[in-house]
């Protein structure tokens, strides 16, 4: 089921290097690999990766590349990639830095589809090392070779067609149906560590480096079409893309036949930040955009390493659950409590059986066992009494999952009741999840667990956390889809404004121009008129009804520190004199600053006061806010982010997502708030954002939002404008591509 | 150094069978156990407590109690406690409910001093269990027999001089410095399994069950002059002390060698706490009243069992930090950036090196480390450039705090990475904890860490937060102590209006008596006065200027409803006017209403709305609550709680943690509110709360804070009373004791 498309085109400037779906094959099927700067010292990097292709089984052909060496490994070795008799898919690059570009066009002329440069010495050193990244690159591109790296401990694919470790980690990985992606190398080999001993296998594992080509976007698109493939883990510093990666991997992680991509991004923290930038010369994205980049994709952003093995492990074996009504089984109360604690503050909710399910545990449970939820089968419960149980739970149309404890106690039969849970568990087409608590006792049951796709976890509470993830992805999966708003908007208008301040080097533009541009996209801007004369402000109120008044003059920002500022002025008498004042006044306080007129604005009426922004990020184009005014923003930071373009459902997102909501929809007894022209004026700034690169950042604040079919009034706002986001390529469809040059 | 004793006597009422600190020396370290209900049957609970207590070399003599057998396990068995001819310390009851109160009065005539009693179908089971179980307890309260239990796993002690497995559980404790105390016996089962895997030890290991005698409190009490007790770790389900809590254990954790608490607490959530209630008949204590407990006591609350385990290894090997300022050392630059951002997302900071630090790494560290925080010493570090980088940054006084990341790497020296860490953190008196990332390869270092009192995780994110944990626990030792604010209360005054409203059988108090009482506790009451003819209602505006009017009536609690209240009357003719008028509206819309008169009272100024109010629970007396009235109250549940009595400190944190408080201090150019007075109110509601048991709740609600110096004005109030909680004792050194009755 494909998305719409999206309403407005993507930032035109925020031009990327695109990474295509298409071919990777040679990286990940290749028929035959050359290992350039395969060696025979012992503990080299690249006697280590030779070794391992080799110890791996690879299915196609190994050809060592070694200046001097006659074999590697006993292999026969070449001098180049151009002495080697036969084609070559992939090579693997384990040569100093400097040597690199050489090695790349040998390789585009030998016809190699595919790099994996594990050498270090690139941009994470510094500006030569980067000098010699573009040009490797830019060899790779020109020759339409995949790269992978610079800078990386290389790849793992278990797929048994392939079985290719091109990777100098110490411990292989082992198979399975979890991809693994990490711009972290010495990670991985800690990630491998783990996996062996939880028994956890991986369809495909990469460390991307420093991503000059193939990044996680290209990878993403690939590992969703891989049938090994069950679910994809990242690690991630920082990404390239912005509107691109939430348009694709939105339908990746949500569309037909879901592949869920769990992320852990880390440099969260400003000193975190730092961090990265002196790591691989990231450039550290700020959070919300993050967030906002991770939850517009329906990628699961985790906090710990620790999380991400939790959740792959429930993804990778469980299907989801249909919604959030579960059943906890227990041998002892108090995992049972906990378990339930986790689970209901984790947005889950205890399913309440239905009376034949009761009976059924009535019948099969002793009288002391607890037959509602979360059921406790008593401590003396052997196999067949968890079996009951387990068997009427699942058979429950009220239950949507079960989380099963076991606690060792005397009679505890663990090998048998683990084996309980599988076969009833797979028939139900139901997720399971298990904690058998303790880490000796249980070990005999813990593994028939692993090995039949129960996901099993020491506490309950990180059972109940695994199935909290699994149903908020089954519920992004299912999320319903609102007919979408397409503003009325004016592009030439705006443009000739933005234009005009441009061309006379004007970068703060106030509510005159700030107005008409906003109006230009349709938003609710109070009627107001420039007075230049007592006569044109008496006209103005005479027509507007009670009016603000404002100094306009290019000197002058802050109008009300000049006496440049007066609200409520009711009547055409008032506003002549009150014109001929501010004048007077501003005149006075600012000699210097030569005066345009007065603004003169309906004053709003009574509405809650909302703030909307855009602040716009190189890698990642504008980013959109939405929050209460004042202090809600100062200091409680109760907003909401979205990467423009958003749809519908970002804009009711957007509003619904802030805490203070309930003061919209008509908390208190106060009528509720017109969310649907809030939700509106949120997609039309999505479309000015996106239509206008040279719009920096925007605030309006406040938005008025008055009661329901009301609508909403913009009382101020101001934009800054960054001449150098003029964007020589026009908006694709935009019909003022002529127009704005 | 002793706190100075609380400014306020507890609540009378809420008296509860006190705990002594004494008087478990029977439990602990008995010379002779006997055990009643010793069997030989196989997998009985009778035959695992006895073989428990033969396997673990207890120091003492024991007796088995049968009534058949001749023998158990072989040990020369008596046919009751009184047939055995030496004198017995301590008895382990294993026998049917209904038979323990015999037992305990043969236990009482032997000269028995404790109880475990072990079997179940006490309070957990229902009314008659909870009948046999007072009778037990008053049996051992009567004959000064202190009791663990029943419906326990038992205690294992593991006091080289006493070596004492009193329980059922499979598998023992090994010595360590950490108590477990547990309200769930199969958690403890888990428990003792997990820490055998990771070699931790426990000092004493005791299942608390139905709590009919000994408690969490008791037992703190205990473990805190314990010399093997290091740090205590507890499960609990429910608590039965409030103030006496938080008083003892205060001392405990913040006093004078200080003994940390880590707890986790079940029951958390709604149906978290139903759960609680079917499994041990606890009532359910509402969250904000534990968290308020925990953090007045000092204790440190988890969320998991894993941050139980975490924390407590932590809190047994290392020393506590004198500030917040730590050094990451890493030889990969992912694992640093993760622990980086878990470092400064727990309240800890990187600290800055001094120039030496920073001299010395460059000297001691290849040219591509990184020498500032997070240090990476780079993946070819071997155990020498660890020890260089570890020196250098634990020698520098801006450093508080070690995280030492390993990651495994072909170079990497795993175990003499390991032997470098203690004895230099050893020296440095400074706590250090690890990550040796992945659980295989890196085995043989952990176990030299766990050895040495290295606390080591798997996850770098684990050892932030687990020096995140040591760091708060010092912050709550060094906390300072804020110099006494005594209200001036006159109490007799409050008590008068109480007790006649109880006479008449009145529960609510509206402003006019609520002002009264808030006025005798030193409340900044506005001037007021009850006017009961038109020329009244005109001297009160002449006398105190503007004024609100509000109808006072007996059978009117609604008074807006019903026209009864007016605001800003100015002058004494408005007020003549506006008497008449609202008297006559209200007898209009009200002609049942007998109407007393109208409340005149001065309007307050302006000033930020705050809500202060009281709410009673059965077990922990008054629970004061702090917060920003209206929807920051409502949407954002954006209050502090404490319970009653505070003392400055507490109110000082009550204003401080809610997170408006920047509207208070100041925020946005604002003038400073008189935070001062507001701390002083909540020091009077504290006292107001404590002295009188029959107000069930009170809401001041606004009290208007003022500008800094401008003090406080109490604008609403409404107290509820609760006729059943007039206490029978006076309040110790309370004036009014023979008044009050």
């Amino acid at each position: 089921m494909a998305a719409p498309s999206p309403p407005t085109a993507p930032d035109p400037c925020n031009c990327s290097h695109t990474a295509s779906p298409a071919g990777l094959d040679a990286i990940f099927s290749p028929q035959s690999v050359a290992v350039v700067g395969a060696s025979n010292r012992p503990e080299s990097v690249g006697r280590s990766v030779f070794k391992n292709i080799i110890d791996g089984d690879f299915s196609g052909t190994i050809y060592p590349v070694n200046l001097k060496a006659r074999s590697v490994c006993g292999v026969r070795a070449y001098p180049s990639l151009s002495a080697i008799p036969d084609p070559v898919d992939l090579a693997v690059v384990i040569v100093p830095a400097a040597q690199t570009p050489a090695v790349a066009r040998e390789a585009a002329a030998k016809g190699v589809r595919g790099l994996i440069v594990i050498s270090a010495g690139f941009r994470e050193v510094g500006p030569a090392g980067a000098a010699i990244e573009r040009e490797l690159e830019e060899i790779c591109h020109a020759h339409h070779i995949r790269l992978i790296g610079p800078n990386c401990l290389g790849l793992i694919n278990t797929d048994p067609e392939v079985r290719l470790n091109a990777s100098f980690a110490r411990r292989t990985a082992n198979p399975g149906n979890i991809a693994f992606i990490s711009q972290s190398g010495a990670l991985c080999t800690a990630v491998l560590d783990f996996a062996a001993k939880k028994n956890m296998g991986f369809s495909k594992f990469i460390s991307v480096g420093n991503k000059a080509d193939i990044g996680e976007l290209a990878l993403i698109r690939h590992l969703h079409e891989d049938p090994q493939t069950k679910v994809i883990m990242m690690y991630v510093e920082e990404l390239r893309h912005g509107f691109e990666f939430i348009e694709t991997v939105r339908e990746i992680t949500g569309g037909a036949n879901p592949t869920p991509i769990l992320v852990i991004k880390s440099g969260r923290t400003a000193e975190g930040a730092q961090a990265a930038s002196s790591h691989t010369g990231s450039i550290a994205g700020s959070e919300s955009v993050y967030n906002a980049l991770f939850q517009q994709a329906g990628v699961f952003r985790v906090q710990t390493i620790e999380e991400l093995f939790d959740y792959a492990l429930a993804f990778g074996n469980q299907p989801l659950p249909r919604s959030n009504r579960i059943a906890i089984i227990t041998n002892a109360g108090g995992p049972g409590i906990i378990a339930t604690d986790v689970t209901i503050h984790s947005g889950l909710q205890l399913a309440g059986f239905s009376p034949e399910t009761t009976e059924a545990l009535r019948r099969h449970l002793p009288s002391t066992a607890n037959i509602h939820n979360p059921v406790d089968v008593i401590g003396d419960a052997r196999s067949d009494r968890y079996r009951d149980a387990l068997s009427a739970v699942l058979n429950d149309d009220n239950v949507d999952g079960v989380i099963f404890i076991l606690t060792p106690q005397s009679m505890t039969e663990i090998e048998a009741t683990a084996q309980v849970i599988p076969p009833l568990a797979r028939a139900s087409g139901k997720p399971v999840v298990a904690s058998f608590m303790g880490l000796m006792d249980v070990s005999g049951g813990a593994e028939i667990l692993a090995r039949n796709g129960i996901p099993h976890y020491h506490f309950p509470e990180t059972a109940a956390r695994a199935m909290s993830a699994l149903y908020r992805h089954a519920k992004w999966i299912q999320r319903e889809h609102h007919r979408e708003f397409e503003p009325k908007v004016d592009h030439p208008r705006a443009r000739r404004i933005i234009d005009r301040a441009l061309a006379r080097e004007q970068r703060y533009l106030g509510e005159v121009e700030g107005n008409e541009i906003l109006a230009a996209y349709g938003f609710p801007v109070l009627p107001a008129r420039l007075a230049t004369t007592p006569e044109e402000a008496a006209a103005a109120v005479n027509e507007f009804g009670p009016c603000a008044f404002k100094i306009v003059s290019p000197q002058i920002v802050h109008k009300s520190d000049v006496g440049g500022v007066r609200v409520g002025i009711a009547t055409p008498e008032e506003a002549a004199r009150v014109y001929g004042e501010m004048v007077r006044t501003v005149t006075r306080n600012r000699p210097d600053a030569e005066i345009t007129g007065v603004y003169a604005q309906q004053m709003a009426t009574a509405g809650v006061e909302v703030i909307l922004g855009i602040n716009r990020y190189r890698l990642f184009g504008p980013l959109l806010m939405f929050g209460l005014g004042g202090i809600f923003v100062e200091i409680f930071k109760d907003v909401s982010f979205r990467l423009a373009p958003i749809r519908y459902n970002g804009a009711r997102f957007m509003v619904r997502s802030i805490q203070a909501y309930p003061m919209l929809a008509g908390a208190r007894g106060a009528a509720p708030c017109d969310v649907e022209e809030l939700e509106h004026c949120l997609l039309r700034l999505s479309a000015l954002a996106t239509d206008n690169p040279e719009i920096a950042e925007l605030d309006i604040n406040p938005l008025m939002v008055h009661a329901k079919g009301g609508g909403c009034s913009v009382a101020d706002c101001r934009i800054l404008l960054d001449p150098n986001r003029s964007c020589p390529k026009p908006s694709p469809g935009s019909e003022s591509a002529a127009e704005s040059r």
